[in-house]
């Protein structure tokens, strides 16, 4: 496959009109070029928060379902997503993983490529849209049973008993844990940073906001090196607030998640999420209370806000679209425009628009 | 008056050792040197938001009681400061502003410079410690009464009727208008930042907090370029909400004041504040709710606090404590440490003691 003049973007290299040769799963060469771009090549986007989308729910999923819910995000650029759970006991944790981990055995390529856990180990003071009955402290115990090969990312909270043992657990298993659902104090998430914890779940929702006089969890994400999951949908934080982490942050520490739930892309009504019925109507999704439930985001829709929002260059936009999300998991032969790297792609419009996905190599979508 | 081998702290031209002759009332020249530097010479600081100190207090103060206050104030390195009212009456605003204004004619020099009305057209939502029954909107026949020649900074609220004609008002007298005691939303903020107020004062308190659905004032502060207020006592905000706006920010918005009462200086115990009753005990100034009612902090203890809390250079503190000040003042002839500026310096040993102060080319204070 050679793509020819196409705007690369690159999240290291920056941004320069180029021939792209794919061969095989791997890009084979990139040689800048003279020609008018006719369109602009980006790393496929990386989801590493998302509960089901195009009905599809992470917690209640069959094994068909994989495919066709890896179908509706190649229409969105994602070429590779993290199914995640919501709080739930043990058993229907690894059926997730199960079936996750089935889907991804018997398959040459897939964007499926592994499994978040956002809780059970949380705070229930801060549990959003999680079931409250399931939500626990963690053990070693229940940990050895639930931990496998495919699962990425644990969203816990410091201040819930078992934390710091977790921590150490899961660590050693190179499984990154982020923090989430907490109602922690600066000085707690600065130990659990120290103790190498460096990762917020779809930071600021969710946890305890800033007061200046006890900054918080919104504080701490501002002021510590932790990277931050944030869902850029204009729900769930204000287009002023994407802005202000921006300039705080840079783009290096932003990490864009949807937290979709099954209702995305479907129409307006009623959904389940983790036993919780959900209200979905225009762009929010919300508990009977009003309590935010996931979000009905796409993923390219979040990168054009996050570009619209912030002003940031479109090298930027490939860093907190995937190259973020990939470096914190260890993935580093995927997430740029580079002879060697996986040929994971969008090409897109000068709107931005997905125009066509690549998904090791081969065209998966095309508009 | 020769200032030999001294590291001279200057807000723009960095820092360099230098020999520094000053003759009259003015820097007459800066000379670079070879010699190991003896101290530290940096403009004077400039605290604009002060209602007393040493037992005096802006609303109940004498003829005589300015003369202690500055004196009081050289030894913390302050050679330029305006009083500042309490919400109150036309009748003792004015009687506030006259005391001021006669003291400042009858002297060739002086650290008083003018006065600086917190209120009382602020919002009663965001009182503070801030006496209700005086607070009111802000009418043209009322400015017309109240607006003499020394009046420098008004501190009011946008919400409040009146705002905008007082803004008008008091920006073709060249007075500045700072938002305080507010609870805005953001685009309040933006609006009143785009008719001409780019200044809030002791950012972020008296004002509502950040949330990440509406930013609000504390956001406001953080996004629009507007000039911060800040009390650095670790009292009024922790030493991380420095940390955090410093880092936002950068240096060239924040402006120290220390807010103090007539207790700074004296001993614990009750004080009175604008017919408040307050209690001072360690550094802490409390109405009897436990509402924070001003500080007792001394300015050179912020200059010390912002160092540390933030790291910032010599110069960028030069900036903070003096220079940022005037310049939104519109004083062009002071804070600088420079061939033509007047000379309101301050000398200070390596732990950034004051050790001289020196008031229009005469030392005032030595320790």
């Amino acid at each position: 496959m050679e793509l020819r003049n196409v705007l690369v973007v690159d999240p290291v290299d920056g941004e320069y009109v180029a021939n792209v040769r794919v061969s095989g799963r791997k890009i084979e060469s990139v040689e800048m070029s003279q020609g008018s771009p006719s369109g602009l090549l980006i790393p496929g986007f990386v989801d590493v928060h998302t509960h089901g989308a195009a009905g599809v729910n992470s917690m209640s999923m069959e094994a068909g379902d994989l495919e066709k819910w890896e179908r509706f995000l190649y229409a969105h650029g994602v070429t590779f997503f993290i199914p995640t759970t919501v709080s739930a006991g043990t058993d229907e944790m690894l059926r997730a993983t199960g079936i996750v981990s089935d889907y991804i055995k018997d398959r040459p390529a897939t964007s499926v490529r592994g499994i978040h856990y956002e809780g059970p180990y949380i705070n229930t003071r801060k549990k959003g849209a999680q079931n409250p009955e399931t939500i626990r402290p963690s053990t070693l115990n229940e940990l050895h049973g639930v931990i496998t090969d495919d699962v990425m990312i644990v969203t816990m909270a410091p201040e819930v008993e078992g934390f710091f043992e977790a921590l150490e657990f899961l660590k050693k298993r190179d499984i990154v844990v982020s923090m989430g659902h907490t109602d922690s104090s600066f000085s707690l998430i600065k130990h659990a940073f120290e103790a190498g914890c460096d990762r917020m779940t779809h930071y600021p929702n969710g946890m305890n906001t800033l007061h200046h006089r006890e900054i918080g969890c919104v504080g701490a994400g501002m002021i510590l090196p932790l990277k931050l999951e944030m869902i850029v949908d204009g729900v769930h934080s204000a287009p002023e607030f994407i802005n202000l982490v921006y300039r705080v942050k840079g783009a290096d520490s932003i990490i864009l998640v949807t937290d979709s739930i099954d209702a995305t892309g479907l129409s307006e009504g009623l959904y389940d999420l983790g036993g919780l019925s959900v209200t979905v109507r225009g762009s929010k999704a919300t508990l009977d209370d009003g309590t935010i439930a996931g979000s009905t985001l796409v993923f390219d829709d979040g990168v054009r806000n996050f570009r619209k929002w912030t002003g940031c260059s479109l090298s930027e936009l490939a860093k907190v679209s995937s190259y973020n999300s990939l470096i914190d998991l260890g993935v580093r032969n995927r997430g740029r425009v580079k002879e060697g790297y996986i040929a994971d792609l969008v090409i897109m419009d000068s709107e931005m628009h997905v125009r066509e996905t690549i998904l090791s190599g081969k065209s998966v979508f095309k508009n």
